[in-house]
């Protein structure tokens, strides 16, 4: 079904797990001639694939250095470039869009990669607050092509699951029906409902029957991408209601944005999804848990008076659980081989949402319970992950067809109705669930602990390790 | 070959994953009449595998109100018992063998379980100090029979492996080749050679290719039995040279004995073995960690002058970690399920040995890197991790039946020498490796960390979580 026309050129940039799953979608939905999409792809992988779908492929590492000559060439005003590329600047595109004329949309906030200096860059420089940072010199008033960031799975549904999340708390908790308009409305309801920590919670139970072996660092979405993340200071954004930061935090830049001395990979967090139930998680640094906290921010005379925790809690699938001690292993050095999880999956799925925690109810989730086998049923050349990215993809895509002159946005400030209802049906099981979990729930039955029981939602309560 | 005679009955309590590995190796090496060989199994689980080697069993569950009745009738002067039993009390059963006259061994401590109080026992109560206390009520003088405990590979080989380690390192370093006998000789060669720290180093990279699925606790032997270890507290031999005790650590009734209030398996310390390099190992609570402090420890008036501090430390396999985040996920409650990884492994080996530390030439590995593939042309019914074990119950059991007056006996009060002979040829790849590890090595690339870089071979900078 055709749920949008796009007459200019389309250039995706990156044909890694994301691009691979998102072209079919794309081509299914939207109204695009093939013969006007090119997909340029740093090592050739996939390139046979991409062709397959009767589209142009050109192999090429876009870089620092070449990315005028190699896309201005090939955008004129109305064109679009979707930016899936690892180390490729969102910053540094989004302006050469902007001078083109041309639409944007990415998944991640991307720079330029940081390895031509000799030293390896501070923790602070590789949090997402420097990432996010990273946008700050991009001007792009509202009545500019729109560039649509961080619009995957998470970053990016994850947004509108909130949003979904809150509207149903306050429906159920207050009742209240109305439809909210402005950041401010959103951001007095969040603090109206008392909703004072959100994870995004991920959870991946898909396993192939291949056996990982010595040195292999194996994902169900980019390997190099989570080695990166991985590696990453465990980062969250500082709600207003917490009482002690972490000996080993630091701020990083805003207020709300706080880094540990240590990797998100070695980070654990307990947190909670239906299908699950309780689990440890790592604290992985995501642009979504800064940009979500301070949509949610409630500011009075200038400085924020309130604002929610906000921490994605990732739990990866076995092989990547494995990949990463590994990964430990060698002083966070590696890996020797990476291996994508796709066709050999036999198992599992990926449980994505967003916990929503501190109200009345105690704890509300909200998200898509999506298996491997029902993916493969609704696209081609994706496990339930990819297709997670691919709906964000899509759904984002869809808005910014219908709003080319939006300027830049972030997935808080779209029509989060309008995405999901693009997004939904490849979503798998799509619900939201009440449960009476805390941080607190069966933690002394062996151990006596140290935690805050009068204070159940404290960051020191959700942190193992 | 047939490496010793037995004429009396064998009676075998337990047909887990150990049982059924070491009794092809009994029958083998021993001469003994299969009709006189009785299998008793609590669920009558690998039945048809115990009768298929012409051996008799019982089904039935050895119990603290049983046991008496159900073994006297079996057990004469001169008969053998092995306690392969989960739950089944050592100090029991040698008390038992004792009064028939019979001999014993077994590969760890057990006890009658504890689930029959309605608070679960303290973690003091779950220690190995607690399990190793309750052996101090068994008076076997030497002239008794012998009872031989904790034999298998770890606790027991890995005893000898120090020997060896420790006998290298003195050729190497001080020129010294004498054959030492007492444990006081011994002990003044590990303060000699200054080893302060001991590690039992095990490495499982055993994989099948068989998804683990959610709720299955999956492991290369007894799961049930790594569940137990993996809830005891983190517990080891708290050397001389340590500076600082950790704040959350406890005396567990010898000075020597520590341990922490946390779970094993949530407790990581770093390693080295050869084969794999550095890794990250769960601190789990094993009795030869206290043993062989205590061996090693120099006396002067009463008092310990000089010991080692002796740690295990344990990279369970790819599945096994999976299954233990589970287990921790749930508040280290379950498992639903439980599989045995045996004929379907198809990678992967057991890395098992001791890390001799502080010596003059740093670090220096002593040990068996066995692969399921070898393990598998070497004996039936086994992968690596089961034929380690099985060796080391044939090599005790050799110099058992050729010491059969010898009281009761830890693994370093028996002849070394003797039991490597046998052992060895199940070991796979058997040596000595020197090393330039220390804990500090790759630390601070990406975050700084507080070490203490002075001392390199103090708990704490081993201890990660």
């Amino acid at each position: 079904m055709i749920l949008a026309r796009h007459s200019g050129r389309l250039v995706l940039i990156g044909f890694g797990s994301a691009g691979r799953a998102a072209l079919p979608l794309i081509l299914r939905h939207i109204a695009v001639d093939p013969a006007r999409v090119i997909v340029i792809t740093a090592d050739g992988q996939g390139a046979e694939a991409a062709r397959n779908y009767g589209v142009a492929v050109s192999v090429n590492k876009v870089t620092r250095a070449n990315h005028r000559d190699l896309l201005l060439p090939l955008l004129a005003a109305g064109d679009l470039l979707i930016n899936l590329g690892r180390n490729v600047s969102s910053a540094a595109l989004v302006a050469l869009c902007r001078e083109a004329g041309a639409l944007y949309l990415d998944t991640a906030i991307e720079s330029w990669p940081q390895d031509d200096c000799n030293a390896p860059p501070s923790p602070a420089q590789r949090t997402s607050q420097a990432l996010r940072d990273s946008l700050s010199s991009v001007v792009t008033g509202s009545g500019s092509p729109t560039a649509l960031i961080e619009h995957g799975a998470n970053p990016g549904l994850v947004s509108h699951f909130v949003k979904e999340g809150l509207s149903a708390l306050a429906a159920d908790i207050m009742d209240r029906h109305a439809r909210l308009d402005g950041p401010a409305d959103w951001a007095a309801l969040a603090k109206d409902l008392d909703v004072r920590v959100i994870h995004i919670t991920e959870r991946d139970t898909q396993a192939a029957a291949v056996a990982r072996t010595r040195g292999e660092f194996v994902n169900t979405w980019s390997p190099e991408g989570l080695v990166e993340e991985a590696c990453q200071p465990a980062e969250l954004a500082w709600g207003t209601h917490e009482h002690t930061l972490p000996v080993d935090a630091t701020h990083a830049g805003h207020a709300d944005s706080v880094f540990l001395a240590r990797p998100g990979a070695a980070t654990l967090v307990r947190s909670w999804t239906p299908a699950g139930g309780p689990y440890l998680g790592f604290l992985m640094s995501h642009v979504e848990s800064l940009t979500i906290s301070d949509f949610y921010s409630v500011h009075e005379a200038g400085a924020v008076r309130w604002r929610p925790t906000v921490t994605f809690v990732y739990r990866p699938c076995d092989d990547a659980l494995a990949s990463i001690m590994e990964l430990a292993d060698g002083g966070w050095r590696g890996p020797r081989r990476t291996r994508l999880l796709l066709d050999d999956i036999v198992q599992g799925a990926d449980e994505l949402g967003v916990l929503l925690m501190g109200h009345a109810r105690g704890a509300f989730w909200f998200g898509s319970h999506l298996s491997a086998t029902v993916a493969r049923t609704l696209a081609p050349s994706n496990n339930a992950t990819t297709l997670q990215v691919a709906a964000g993809i899509l759904g984002g895509l869809v808005w910014l067809l219908e709003n080319t002159r939006a300027g830049l946005r972030l997935p808080d400030e779209i029509d989060h109705h309008r995405v999901l209802e693009i997004a939904r049906p490849y979503l798998g099981d799509f619900r939201g669930v009440y449960s009476d979990w805390t941080p607190l729930v069966g933690r002394t039955r062996l151990f006596s602990e140290r935690m805050d029981s009068g204070s159940p939602w404290q960051f020191g309560n959700f942190r193992l390790s």
